[in-house]
């Protein structure tokens, strides 16, 4: 299991966090950092550039509780994968190259999407036997989160990956979410194991066969917050749009909502009477409480913050990280993988 | 124009009302039909088994009031092109051939929607320069509501089908929606042109130099409900997900709303001066409102209900077909199709 792991308790590297990625990098990076570092007793570094994120740290005077490690590049949030190749030295790529060398134990960073996958592929490596990383974020359904993946890493994908992906899922909700045997469904556009496209078709039979997957087979997107399944596996196209649907809708809902109940005098009073727990509620399906997404199949731990976080999503994002990393998620990825590529050794 | 086609306002051919499709089938259907005539005053014929419909008209006293076609056969909800194909005499079969023949002005249909639209293809034929019919969606959005196409007739698609259902998309927004040069957006997973799978990136470039569209680039999921731009353009499995996503998303945020606002005696209250508003906007966010999905492209017009709709749902989708029908939507739509074959005849 890789040095950057490990569950004994022992104390963890700290999380590689990348300051310069985000919409509101690095002021509400750094300042996530310190609230992680005070508030969850978390260790980290930040990544980038030095005399910028030494000014911020110096506002929280925080100096002296965070180290900084140089990155000279960044990549623009509108920037992918051909920018991550260009830039070596990106904070992006610096902070996966700390978790290679065992200096940190995982990244974390809320910068572009495509990005962090290109970087994190590059400079981490695949895990063996897993061709394509997927990003899988969990939604906020109950009794159980459902994880949902691949939610954007892949554009591009054949059936036997959406195989893979549901290997990985179950891994993570095994792992992170501690549920036993997860059940895994397909995203299509019907119950029946002939609709949707070729991939999908192909993968459904795929899935029924899979070694270690307990497949319960396709759903729909309005099961997406049912938590009829457990795992949730789609092409990185259709999962990216799904979830970006779903986070759309919550945040039209809402709106609407706060609307609604301001355009008359009893129904202010109503909302006074109720504002706190449509606040809650909100809450809960509001994106940026997931903690971000996780890069998984990867030879370490990858959170993707969402682009928009500010301090309070960075220090949940580097929660979570650390979580996994306690957790051993990349070496129960590895056992998993491993085993579902023997069959009879699985059980 | 086709005969069953007038903008003249002299007497329409009835609708006919495939009275055998749909979860609810077929009281629900009569009873929609019976509201269509009596609240709307549309003409309205049934297609189906005589002995069912005549029992369930005379349930409603309006034996005398509204014809019955009969169709011996009829497609099960999961039944899809298949069946259609074996079934000549189902009662979407029959509708569809009523129009055909110009003794109905529209068909519609609460049944399976690969069975409709299979069946439609077949028996009512594409329209000349249209190699494949798309499903639309109206979303509530505001001031303006957005078109979304395809919806699901599609699953697999090349990127000049993508140009074509824009242009489907455009003359019905033009037509239906009265918007003037309605601007076209492409679901993806980035606002970049280079985004997403090999299929959209493609159709990006075709839709930015296509006559007669106004071309608004990529928007993402959680651009859906926006109205950033007036028709959405996705293949029929995307746009299908992202449909059901977003009506999963709001029946969720809505059931735990209502769950969160009557856990207390203060809630209570509060949702008891509530109530009303909140079901105001729940229903405007409610897919049986929207009236129902329309399947352009073909030689007349068909409107699908939503499969669980009961008689207000029905009743709503009769009017959005004798409404498309009485603005020609048929002919403009050839109309365009015709004139962006020839981009100098345009404008």
């Amino acid at each position: 299991m890789p040095d950057n792991e490990d569950g004994t308790g022992s104390r963890q590297a700290p999380i590689a966090l990348d300051a310069m990625g985000g919409d509101h990098a690095p002021d509400e990076i750094v300042a996530g950092a310190v609230h992680a570092v005070r508030e969850r007793g978390l260790s980290v570094v930040l990544v980038g550039a030095p005399r910028l994120l030494h000014e911020a740290l110096t506002r929280h005077d925080a100096a002296a509780e965070i180290p900084i490690v140089r990155a000279e590049e960044a990549l623009a949030m509108h920037e992918g994968a051909l920018a991550s190749l260009r830039r070596p030295r990106s904070s992006i790529a610096v902070a996966c190259h700390l978790v290679r060398r065992g200096d940190a134990s995982a990244v974390v960073s809320a910068g572009s999407t495509a990005g962090v996958v290109a970087t994190g592929r590059l400079r981490l490596r695949g895990l063996t036997g897993v061709p394509r990383p997927a990003i899988a974020v969990t939604l906020p359904t109950l009794p159980h989160p459902t994880v949902l993946l691949d939610a954007g890493a892949n554009a591009e994908v054949k059936p036997e990956m959406l195989v893979q992906f549901a290997q990985l899922g179950v891994a993570y909700a095994e792992t992170a979410l501690d549920i036993r045997r997860p059940k895994v469904g397909l995203l299509n556009i019907g119950a029946e194991a002939e609709k949707g496209n070729k991939t999908v078709k192909r993968a459904n039979e795929l899935l029924s066969t899979a070694p270690g997957i307990d497949f319960a087979g396709n759903i729909e997107g309005h099961d997406l917050l049912t938590g009829a399944v457990n795992v949730i596996v789609a092409d990185g196209f259709t999962g990216n749009i799904a979830l970006k649907t779903m986070e759309g809708t919550v945040r039209y809902a809402f709106g609407e909502l706060r609307d609604t109940i301001s355009t008359s005098r009893t129904a202010r009073f109503g909302a006074f009477l109720q504002r706190s727990r449509i606040r809650e509620l909100h809450k809960r399906l509001d994106p940026e409480q997931y903690g971000g997404a996780v890069l998984l199949g990867l030879n370490g731990t990858v959170v993707i913050a969402h682009g928009a976080s500010k301090a309070a999503g960075v220090s949940a994002a580097c929660e979570v990280a650390a979580t996994l990393v306690r957790q051993g998620i990349v070496t129960r990825i590895s056992e998993r993988i491993a085993a579902t590529h023997r069959p009879h050794r699985l059980w």
